[in-house]
């Protein structure tokens, strides 16, 4: 960094820490920053000081708002009795600028993984059991990414939910295999959630 | 964005406007955040809102730091009448990571560029021949990329200071065609520097 003084040099480790971007990134992002001072780094001083008090996770269903319920689950027209299950909330987002889903979500956390030793309790499906009797819920979506890890954690829940009357369906084929819903365009999403079928 | 509210989405979209972020990267870096609150949101917050405030240009050199004049022009160790000129502070900086240098910079702020229009008073060309004669400065040393711009903005600088009895120097081959300082091993730069040889 050269002799860029403390604070500056406090900025690019920062910025350095964040996915998809390495020290040479963050010094170009941080002097891009200070050229265009009022256009760019004086705005996000303020929101992100802003956002970094006011964001919270949904208490419901763990999307990132800035209340303690957020507005999907605030909205009575979204209580369909669907609810789509997502590993994280990068995964939720996805679906939304997809459109076509009325229903609310459950954001599960990640994914149930032998060699990460994630199990059920370190995710959030002792409260998806919850909300799908105390919520009305009739049809559960598993939205989960076509990898070995998503698709072992979609069958987990199909066989918890076994018994309690609801349909269990999941993404239909059009997401391709490997393939992690925040990449893929909206369309994809758009057309597997229309064709989605039973679980 | 989905229902983010209209601060987070405004985070994302300020993120997104960084160089080598988009809009996916940008939500990702957000959520990142928003999950490390302690440990990167509110600190990058905080010293974002101190660089916004403090960051300036050295008006001597074109360096980026917090005072008028920055800490390389200040130091009275680094008056060895060597002056190195470069094409922006990303530069100055990737030559002060490599070491070897101990004398002066002099940022130009681009390269000449029939094609974009940029002309040598558009760059700090008058104000290097003015350093030049002020500060005794006894070899310039060219530290362009290799580039057809670079190497055009070079051959106009050495034309300039023909006849003001300072040494032009460039850095020895080793700097590989078409390429870009920012982008090299810290090794490759120091050895070219070693072995600069007359322009
Ligand atoms: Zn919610
Ligand atoms: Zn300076």
């Amino acid at each position: 960094m050269g002799n860029a003084t403390q604070d500056i040099e406090n900025l690019i480790e920062l910025m350095a820490k964040l996915p998809g971007l390495g020290p040479r990134s963050a010094r170009r992002a941080v002097l891009h920053m200070i050229k265009k001072r009022a256009l760019i780094m004086t705005p996000l001083a303020d929101v992100l000081s802003e956002v970094a008090v006011t964001a919270r996770e949904c208490l419901n269903c763990g999307n990132v708002g800035t209340s303690d319920i957020c507005d999907i689950c605030e909205a009575d027209k979204r209580a369909t009795g669907e609810l789509c299950v997502v590993e994280d909330v990068a995964d939720l987002w996805a679906m939304e600028r997809a459109g076509g889903f009325k229903g609310r979500y459950h954001v599960l956390g990640g994914t149930l993984s032998a060699l990460d030793a994630v199990g059920p309790d370190d995710l959030q499906i002792p409260k998806l059991r919850d909300r799908v009797a105390a919520e009305g819920i009739t049809e559960v979506i598993l939205a989960l990414n076509a990898t070995v890890d998503g698709q072992t954690t979609a069958h987990y829940i199909a066989d918890e939910l076994e018994g309690s009357g609801v349909t269990v369906t999941t993404l239909a084929q059009g997401v391709p295999i490997g393939g992690e819903l925040d990449y893929l365009d909206d369309g994809t999403i758009s057309a597997a959630l229309k064709a989605r079928k039973s679980f």
